[in-house]
């Protein structure tokens, strides 16, 4: 352990405490207000999923109460609870965001953190965004630093570095000096964790939410003297050593404070995992050509390894399984024209259409394939095929959501939830630094009776 | 992933469903007993830590509250932050207990998961010690197929299977069946986490505090309904998978009801890291022939590498860091005769008369010694030499502490805050199986105002 490596943790926590909002550039501000409205909507959306319902059940079941507001929901937790709650609801859907290098989804677990701790604390909207932002660069960067590798081996990326973003964004709402963050640092480092052997579980949500959870009491134990050695990314049994073979410390630190890891946030057009998109974009194409499920004899499919490492599953039996099965994805893209939350559910992962057209889909995988491209080719039952290549998938760097997409997506979630008081959520939302304070946006999340 | 490995979950998790008190031979109830005992009288002893008072402190400071009690104190908290609390307690002064094999130090995780959850549901003492038994069986188990590799990674095997441990606790007091049970492991073992970088700050007994609470919220969670995907041990990108590289799932199942590992946990006569035991045990035996430090001019120690790397701090500038030092742990054996709590104090760490004797200590590492062994050869001013061979330190599985010596630690750790009351505790402690319910040892463990 050198010097230079020994410094990350506590230059991550320097900037983390020192950051403004003035300092950030126009459009890493719009990227931070898309960031946090896309997964308001989702947590709106998702405010009476089986998953949330039973969380809910759980926390309270020891009569554990609090003033704490939850996103769409008139319960009340403590801080940690509401937290823990509002990262599932966030993430349940598989529609949230990816800070596409890491494959972190960053708003589930960092925005409830500050949620939570905005709203005991008072703090301005302006001050929630800037702890975002705070988070999603910690946790991006950490994120790029351990390469990979890190999510290769099987760590799901958004429970492990999202620790790291949930407690600089509670953190910085609870005006932690540089030493106290680095304590918090500490403490959620070494709580970092979440296995994607759980994808296509309730506890995949589980992950986001936890690490919003232990976000929150980590920046309070620091904030009352609870303290945590140095050191703790980059030490000789730390974070890094043990959760990649390839940490690389210079790509956590590169640019920091110059360039913007909050602006390479993608939305997600499709409640599924997002390496199956290319796919789904490529199936609401023949659909738009006229192709139909019944004059189809195969589908062929290339596209890049990781797609059948993570969306393998042949026969899904639950709506959560058909969010990682690319033979659902395709199934109804092309039956359906779309891919959100009524695509995945239960009936829809058994309905005889889904079924039967997803039995004739084959992958094949090729590395010179790039993860967001795919290729497919479509055997007819009359002997004649047709072709569609997908260069960069809806939501990826290179064509992201715009802000009138985005608009769109949050209407399709919230608007069964809220109805006409939709709108105003969304102007709430992605304008919370004209706020003076979180209650206006929680009040308004909140269908009425 | 075979049938085979895949049914080690289910397995673990029937086999603690089904567990019953009559089931356990006498050597592992009074093994359970002992276990259970040390631990409670751990927490009381220290429920005035800076550590503990922290936690607190943070846990309360968004105004949480609840039903359920801390051993020792008067605060009443959720059943999650009051095990949370209790697990920092029972580990912040490194003085537990210690499953050798894995490393794995059972109690402070596993005991205030069966504590918080017993005193919810009216648990009688025989409920709450089966619990411990289970949790304490799934916890080693797992660590014993995790192998060696786990623990040199640099995952501290308290936090890691510890919260397997508590989730099986919590689990079998809310009277999960076997498939919830299996679902309580999927959300325990993807929060399994702890990194060894935190030794020696207030970070270490947070781990089994965190083990604890998220093992009591996992069980309740599965009460609920919420679900985790199968295989979360030994799936391809599950714990074993992520954690170790030599993982044994037989070793995991071996003799699962008719070998009982609870009776290889260990308990620790010295408050420090337990790999320099041996060198505590050699000092103690030189003070003992009349060795005195002004007259010691070097000592050599030579003992198992694990020593250094785990106890290798030199200069310890506070009392947690002083547990993790071998030369602090051979000076205050041969200047006091002892190696408690007081031992390991601010002052202690820097009292001048510790400092110059640990300078004058060295230690030559040799992979042939035992780790439970060491020697040591103290060269006088006079230039005679003493030399102290231990083969089995106290308090190894070769000469485990008697009932009556762990009576005396209880004693030592526990009248500074209970006084007379402190015989009463014991007993009920010890005797926990007898009792109806939790209600005298909770009561009884809280000083008078």
């Amino acid at each position: 352990m050198t010097i230079e490596t020994h410094s990350v943790t506590d230059e991550l926590a320097a900037f983390a405490s020192g950051l403004a909002w003035s300092d950030l550039p126009p459009t890493t501000q719009n990227a931070a207000r898309s960031t946090f409205a896309n997964v308001v909507g989702l947590a709106v959306g998702a405010s009476r999923n089986p998953a949330v319902e039973r969380a809910l059940r759980a926390l309270t079941a020891f009569g554990l109460t609090g003033d704490v507001s939850i996103l769409g929901r008139r319960e009340r937790l403590s801080a940690t609870s509401a937290a823990l709650v509002t990262g599932i609801a966030m993430h349940v859907e598989d529609f949230d965001d990816t800070h596409l290098r890491t494959v972190l989804h960053p708003g589930a677990p960092i925005v409830p953190a500050a949620l939570a701790v905005g709203e005991v604390v008072g703090g301005s909207g302006e001050d929630v965004l800037t702890a975002v932002v705070a988070g999603v660069e910690v946790a991006s960067r950490v994120g790029n630093g351990l390469g990979v590798a890190h999510f290769d081996r099987g760590w799901h990326v958004t429970g492990t570095v999202g620790h790291l973003g949930a407690a600089v964004a509670a953190g910085r709402l609870l005006r932690l000096t540089p030493e106290q963050m680095r304590h918090t640092l500490a403490l959620a480092a070494t709580q970092a964790a979440g296995h994607t052997e759980q994808l296509g579980s309730m506890t995949k949500p589980l992950h986001p939410g936890k690490a919003a959870a232990d976000g929150v009491e980590a920046a309070q134990l620091a904030a009352r003297g609870f303290t945590g050695p140095e050191g703790s990314i980059e030490g000789r049994r730390g974070l890094a050593a043990l959760m990649t073979s390839d940490a690389d410390y210079e790509e956590m630190l590169r640019a920091l404070g110059s360039a913007w890891e909050t602006e390479k946030n993608a939305f997600k057009p499709y409640s599924c995992g997002i390496v199956s998109h290319p796919v789904i974009d490529a199936a609401i194409a023949l659909r738009e050509r006229g192709v139909v499920a019944d004059t189809i004899a195969a589908v062929e499919v290339t596209a890049h390894p990781v797609v059948l490492d993570v969306m393998g599953v042949k026969e899904p039996d639950s709506g959560l399984r058909s969010k990682f099965s690319v033979y659902h994805c395709f199934a109804v893209g092309l039956l359906d024209g779309a891919a959100g939350p009524k695509q995945y559910s239960d009936e829809r992962a058994l309905a005889e259409e889904v079924v039967a057209l997803r039995r004739k889909v084959n992958v094949v995988v090729d590395r010179t394939v790039a993860k967001d491209a795919c290729s497919v080719r479509v055997l007819l039952d009359d002997g004649t095929t047709q072709e569609v290549e997908v260069e960069h998938a809806t939501g990826s760097i290179d064509r992201p959501m715009t802000l009138e997409q985005l608009r769109a997506k949050f209407e399709l979630v919230v608007e069964p939830v809220l109805g006409a008081a939709t709108a105003r959520l969304w102007d709430l939302a992605v304008g919370l630094d004209s706020e003076d304070s979180l209650a206006g946006l929680l009040a308004t999340s909140v269908p009425s009776a």
